[in-house]
């Protein structure tokens, strides 16, 4: 497993077009905050762990030319570039997270004056990359110790190195266990709208030789009766303190399946991702997408023009539906609301 | 609601080509077996119902040229005609009821010689046609007193207009709550990988004026908790002695679902879709298709070229699930191996 989603080069931040895939690999150069607004808003870069980083090398680009002795104004102005960059997608907490750790950084380095308030945000951001990679190899740690060797795990959408830095989060799990010499059998499911368990999942997956099989989303409970699934692990937009997860749409699905079945559920997410200043997932606001992703994603025209579509990006599993959360801090289990106040350091 | 899908015209087969919708209505003409047999496979002809009239057209259409005056040599070339047909597609036990059927009348009708059969065997194709017309709206009649006013409706696939000769099973249930004034509201699951929901479903339910909005299989759990879904109502392919029914693959799943939301879960099919023959839904032949439906189905590809696909069509759903069977003959309740007998006259 060795692929690099987000990173900062010659003042500009690169990342691999992830809309492009899997029929192009491609790294694009980001120099302005409204670039890279519209790359996490149309999913060039996606993923909860990976906008967050995205977000705050956002603000690095936003401010790194201002020209000013004031830092009163060098700081009004990146808030300004945050706050705009937090208007991109709705659901992931990650962003917001990423976004206020790059506000306090700037405060806390004011006596430094601008060049050191710049120099100070960069340096944070570029610690988001390297400090992402070892929470997710301490995610795959934790949740292979799940999993016993041949296990079959059912994942969904991208948790993996695309959605993070490098090293993903839910397929953090799978990686580790494959290098542990587990070899697990992964199923994946495409993820409609945007296939990003067909195009992301599958193709990362298959080139670190994982043993991966793409199904399409309708067929998960049928592959969990008669395929032997042994484990879900899917990964988080955002946790609340109850545990309740906001995850990719069909989240809710699998976790009920799962549930019928006798199948673990597992979430795998960085401590970045809860959210402990809401108390569950009734608070979490979820993101509505383009009608026509529905009606005509893919080249072709799916369904008529004018038909009416409902495209929720995500949806909300309750808490009583998952087995346990992984972070880097270990496995989080029911009760919610003390274990992972435990995890969040509280 | 005025569709027509399949017909007998100057010596011809004629169809609306279903792989074109919803970018383009077209009617096809169809004149020798092996094309009906590619139409079948192809699905430019589909729904459980529909294939059955069309191998019956298939027969017709393969014999009608035949020069001879020994009856036996006829039926001998007929059954090879019938048998061909029957390759097409495993899953759907109406395409096996069709072809016995016309099997049966040709050998009814010996005395008659060559030329009686041959005409016996078309009046016999027709007289389904207009049989599936009058079965359809009894189904539709039977089906929507279960319905109260604005109630919300989830339907999968499509067993519309398109998949029987013109008026559907499970919409024809929707069509007729619609023509009684009681506006049901449906939400349609676009059905991957091949799209039947959005591409025929959504079609021909805004086509009848009736509010269809269009989600992904992956949001049916979200739908139902969230927008009050008060049936869910799907086709058949076949219907096994107990009730255990397959149907398109995700039926399965949206009854564990319905389940969960305490929602009734309905499957509308004629008498024909009943194969009593077999015990349980364990004896039902599940057809895989090709790879690459999931891989690059929609004008693009998705998915990486040589990574593994699993792409079963059907899946089978336990009877236990089923809150009712519809058929023209009234509603079905458990236990079904009673019930169903009974709708079959047995």
């Amino acid at each position: 497993m060795d692929l690099r989603t987000i990173w900062w080069e010659k003042n500009e931040v690169r990342l691999v077009d992830q809309t492009l895939l899997p029929e192009e690999y491609k790294v694009i150069s980001i120099a302005t905050p409204e670039a890279l607004w519209e790359a996490i808003k149309v999913l060039r870069v996606r993923g909860a762990p990976a906008i967050g980083i995205a977000a705050a090398f956002g603000v690095v680009l936003g401010v790194k030319d201002i020209k000013t002795d004031s830092v009163d104004d060098f700081l009004q102005q990146l808030d300004r570039v945050a706050d705009y960059l937090a208007t991109s997608r709705p659901t992931a907490v990650n962003l917001f997270w990423a976004l206020d750790r790059i506000k306090r950084v700037a405060r806390e380095n004011q006596t430094q004056g601008v060049d050191g308030i710049k120099k100070a945000i960069l340096q944070e951001a570029q610690a988001m990359v390297e400090e992402d990679d070892r929470v997710c190899r301490a995610i795959g740690q934790h949740g292979a110790a799940l999993l016993q060797k041949g296990d079959v795990i059912l994942t969904h959408c991208n948790a993996g190195g695309l959605a993070t830095a490098s090293y993903g989060t839910a397929l953090a799990v799978i990686y580790t266990a494959q290098e542990q010499g587990k070899s697990p059998r992964v199923y994946a499911d495409e993820t409609r709208p945007l296939l990003q368990g067909s195009r992301l999942t599958a193709w990362e997956l298959h080139r670190a030789g994982v043993d991966v099989t793409l199904i399409c989303d309708n067929m998960a409970a049928h592959v969990m009766r008669d395929k032997g699934v042994r484990a879900v692990v899917v990964g988080a937009d955002r946790i609340a303190a109850n545990g309740d997860t906001a995850n990719k749409i069909g989240t809710y699905m699998l976790s009920v399946l799962a549930k019928e079945h006798g199948i673990p559920f597992y979430i795998a997410a960085p401590v970045s991702t809860l959210d402990l200043s809401i108390p569950d997932g009734t608070h979490i606001p979820i993101e509505e997408r383009n009608p026509d992703e529905i009606r005509c994603g893919m080249g072709r025209r799916t369904a008529p023009a004018d038909v009416k579509v409902y495209n929720p990006a995500f949806d909300v599993t309750p808490a009583a539906n998952i087995t346990g959360i992984i972070t880097e801090k270990g496995v989080a289990r029911p009760p919610y609301r003390e274990s992972l106040a435990v995890m969040a350091g509280l």
